[in-house]
């Protein structure tokens, strides 16, 4: 584990819009395989992997939904 | 990944009812797997793989009841 | 993806018990599955493989069990 | 699907204690693999596959685990 | 299944600290195995199996996180 | 399993900030792990394994989200 890498982009789950939360959901997803395998040649590897994969992918999909759930959760659904 | 597309569309996850955020969690569970996986064509072979494997299918409606948990959330479960 | 499928079935989370509630969680969880595989002679097909397959019927729960959350806080667990 | 099994018994999310949550958790989580895979005989020969693989045992947990946290909020966790 | 065992430790989801409330996660999601496997000579068996697959012990993981997730809410976050 | 692990590092899911937030479910992450598998040989032979394996780090990424779901909702979304 790198413990230098950033887990939280701006360190707030805080987005103007949500769409902004969703890409927030989909990078810190990424972070936390990036923390797991900080080896970029390895994540770079695998990456096709997993991206010509269809249970992988749904997989991401679902990790995606966790995270979203709390950022939107967070930002209180962008409710005006 | 390609940044370019819209990941909520709309970019809210307001909408008038059930229905529509039901396809709205189909539509955002969809869109993940699109920019984890950007090459249509990859997509388009990648379909009939999980379309015809059960154990896949379970894990797509897995997935959109996460997506949907929050949509639902959201929406205040669409109560007047 | 077939659109004309209603996902919800009369487009509304709110049910008279819990008992009509988990039953349409097993819909909805259903329809998710019909929408992803929209012909009906291969969703026959995959039936008796899922249903003679413990891990993919424990899955089956575990989406059920998910959808069953949100329908259950829509109808505020059912409190009178 | 077998419409006649009653999915959540007595029609009600709402228990004594949370060990009798527990429980209610752990039957309705069975109830849908029952209602999935109507046959006695099928599941019965299904029992000591899943009873004797330790990643569908954890998998069961899982599935019961969210189930529970449905029945436990319906109880406000069983606070007095 | 033997239902005998008791599934909710003390009957209750209440701790005075994080930790407890963590282990009390664990407990719950062992019990869960222990009453779908109550053969204690099998789950002896498994043991080694599960404790040496990294696929299940990050399951394991997971099915910890949702109890965890329950327990946490019922204590409020053991915010004084 | 090693009672004398802490699980919950201490002691309280508040931190300061997200970033911290997310360390804390990371780490929870894996002292789940270390519980369940107390011997730091065996959990060394593992490391390469899962994180090789691209669809145990995104079960890995599953795991860190359900943990860090309780630990936002604890820290009220660091909302100031």
């Amino acid at each position: 584990m790198s413990d230098e890498i950033q887990l939280v982009p701006n360190d707030s789950l805080i987005t103007n819009t949500p769409e902004e939360g969703r890409q927030l959901a989909v990078k810190m997803a990424r972070l936390i395989i990036k923390i797991t395998q900080p080896d970029a040649a390895i994540r770079e590897r695998l990456r096709p992997i997993y991206a010509e994969d269809p249970a992988m992918l749904i997989a991401v999909g679902q990790t995606v939904a966790t995270e979203f759930a709390t950022i939107a959760a967070a930002n209180n659904y962008w409710k005006k």
